[in-house]
């Protein structure tokens, strides 16, 4: 596991004073630091076609960009590229150990891990992102800079798919060495130049804009056959401008809208619905053929432990304490009584179920039968 | 032209008294009635592969339904079936000219004209419309029933795509002639059988759910490429949590999604865009090659008449007396000076612009300009 090293902060004392603010470098913020993975092992996942990946190079100034699966780096020379791998922690086990240092964030939150590997030189070119991100040296060292938030900055693309930004002025410029953290908040212009091969892990996370959240909204309503309350307009007086579109009129389509996205039983199962869906393929490895609840029982018993797939996205909700619990993995929604809160938190806090855990889920028959659907979905799988 | 005859009521009380609340049964609200097509031209719209339409038919209490195009009717024998056409107005303009009567409601509530053709015994069976409609009894008798709403009425598909209603109460029990007019709010369940071959013209409304108006501004956002604010969180406290999907994030989650809907500037210009666009293909002939100004205006002054296409949805919103005018027409936005009242109201509130009217247009350029556009388009020809 990897400790995070606040140095003379806090999470409390960051997330007041950085967290969507401003930029923050912690030194050695892993201490000893240890890479999960290798170049190669990165590499081979760029292989993989369900895994998203791009190489980003630049010879002379020429900005060239190429998607995944990557078969062969040797024709992209020695110097100046960067490959970059998206939700490495739904592929690899031990680099998705990497997001757990960062859970005083909540779940939902909390995107994916991107692995990028950079030969000298190497980097996508200064940019902004409308994203939070931690981004963690691993092997090797590279020149990273980092700005304020700057009205006056152009964003422009040097390739079709590329959106870099002008230069700006750094208030974080530091050669990162293995362990080193870089916090950058949304809208930051950042730039890392590698200075020998090396690895970077982003920590991203997840902020749906508004066009996100109806556009999710909507395609809930649609899914679940919501059509709502229609139009009425029993008052309506007789019309002097046919043509024209009045006030009173939009102002009922105003109300319509606001009512739909007020609706506080809805909209809480919508959007844990919506947030738990993963925006990446996941893993998942459905056992085959699958588990009975008495064979399951069986080896909890005797002891097992449950790690969680992942990048599995898990939370959940309760309007109060009485208040039955809506779970969301995976963009669904199970409903569990109120007082199941130990068993919700367990679903959703933990990565491994340790034998004491597990046999949390023995002792009724509905815990268990939960645990034995996320077990047959390839959400947990028994690792010892 | 048609003209309503509302017996004892205005159009003030029809409102007041009916609309939306209660069926009501107008004899002869069009005196003297003449069918503005025969059944034969009805069968040849049916034929019609842009065309929508379906015939219905029961025999021995099996119903069937089949979708148009249809060539051959003789199959269907001599009773018990009806044939159903939609948005009739937007291919023959002098069906279309039975909407104008009931333009006391404004045009963006007015859907289309359905006109169904019916031998005896035909008719779709009893059952609930979502929608206001007048139904206008032209060739034939029809008897008609109508109920007012009821909740334990039972909906079933006697057909996959044919949804009817339990038998029902009729506080209206009449058989139409040729010039009756009946109006039916949504929810009362209603059913028509031919006594003998018989047209029947159905002037339906468009009544958004919020279903349909989350879902459009959700496209008009995609459209527009409008993502509006993301969720920030710079107060976040250090999460006790990490699963829980928290109160304050749910507040901020439908404070976003409120604001969103709540946009004095932008919800009209949306919905202005969204109900203006017509559901069913509209036949428009683009002049080949296209007028220019100068042509259109030499016409224009030597006295031409312009008649709008049927079905073309059009209608405008002015916040108030001196902001800007957005026009709505067939989808698109057109943004006028305030003092274009006269012009705005022109092109939505007529059927026909008469030589004076059309000499309007010839007194600004932008406003000639505006109605080239639409010649271009399509949306209004020379008619004299
Ligand atoms: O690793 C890289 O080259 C890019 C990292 C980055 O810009 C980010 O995670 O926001
Ligand atoms: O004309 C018909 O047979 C059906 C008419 C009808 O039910 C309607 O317009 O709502
Ligand atoms: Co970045
Ligand atoms: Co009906």
């Amino acid at each position: 596991m990897y400790t995070l090293n606040f140095a003379d902060l806090t999470p409390a004392r960051f997330l007041a004073e950085f967290w969507q603010k401003k930029p923050l470098l912690l030194k050695q913020g892993f201490k000893n630091f240890t890479d999960p993975l290798s170049p190669d092992e990165l590499a081979g996942l760029a292989l993989e076609e369900e895994i998203e990946s791009r190489v980003v190079l630049c010879t002379n100034g020429d900005w060239q960009m190429e998607t995944g699966p990557i078969e062969d780096f040797s024709r992209f020379g020695e110097r100046d590229w960067t490959i970059l791998v998206q939700a490495v922690d739904h592929w690899h086990a031990d680099a998705a150990l990497l997001l757990q240092p960062f859970r005083f964030i909540p779940n939902w939150r909390i995107d994916d891990l991107m692995v990028s590997f950079s030969t000298p030189g190497g980097g996508v070119g200064p940019h902004l992102d409308q994203y939070d991100v931690f981004i963690i040296q691993g092997l090797g060292k590279r020149h990273w800079r980092v700005g304020m938030p700057d009205s006056s900055l152009q964003q422009f693309c040097p390739h079709p798919r590329l959106l870099q930004v002008s230069p700006f002025t750094a208030c974080i410029d530091v050669i990162m060495e293995p362990g080193d953290i870089l916090y950058i908040p949304p809208g930051c212009p950042h730039e890392g130049i590698s200075e020998e091969n090396s690895l970077n892990y982003s920590v991203g996370f997840r902020a749906p804009a508004q066009k996100d959240l109806l556009t999710g909204l909507a395609d809930y309503l649609i899914d679940n056959d919501i059509s709502g309350k229609r139009f009425t307009d029993p008052e309506r007086p007789v019309c002097q401008n046919i043509g024209e579109l009045g006030a009173a009129d939009l102002t009922q389509v105003k109300q319509l809208l606001q009512q739909l996205v007020s609706d506080e039983t809805s909209l809480p199962l919508w959007f844990g619905q919506y947030i738990s869906r993963a925006k990446h393929e996941l893993d998942l490895q459905e056992p085959d053929p699958q588990y009975q609840a008495d064979e399951i029982a069986e080896y909890l018993e005797e002891g097992s432990v449950l790690t969680i797939t992942g990048g599995l996205r898990c939370c959940y909700h309760q309007a109060d304490a009485t208040a039955d619990i809506a779970l969301f993995i995976n963009g669904e929604q199970y409903l569990l009584p109120g007082n199941e809160l130990i068993t919700a938190r367990l679903l959703t806090e933990q990565r491994q179920l340790d034998e004491q855990q597990c046999r949390y889920f023995l002792a009724l028959p509905e815990r268990l039968g939960l645990l034995v659907h996320f077990i047959n979905l390839g959400y947990w799988h028994f690792t010892g």
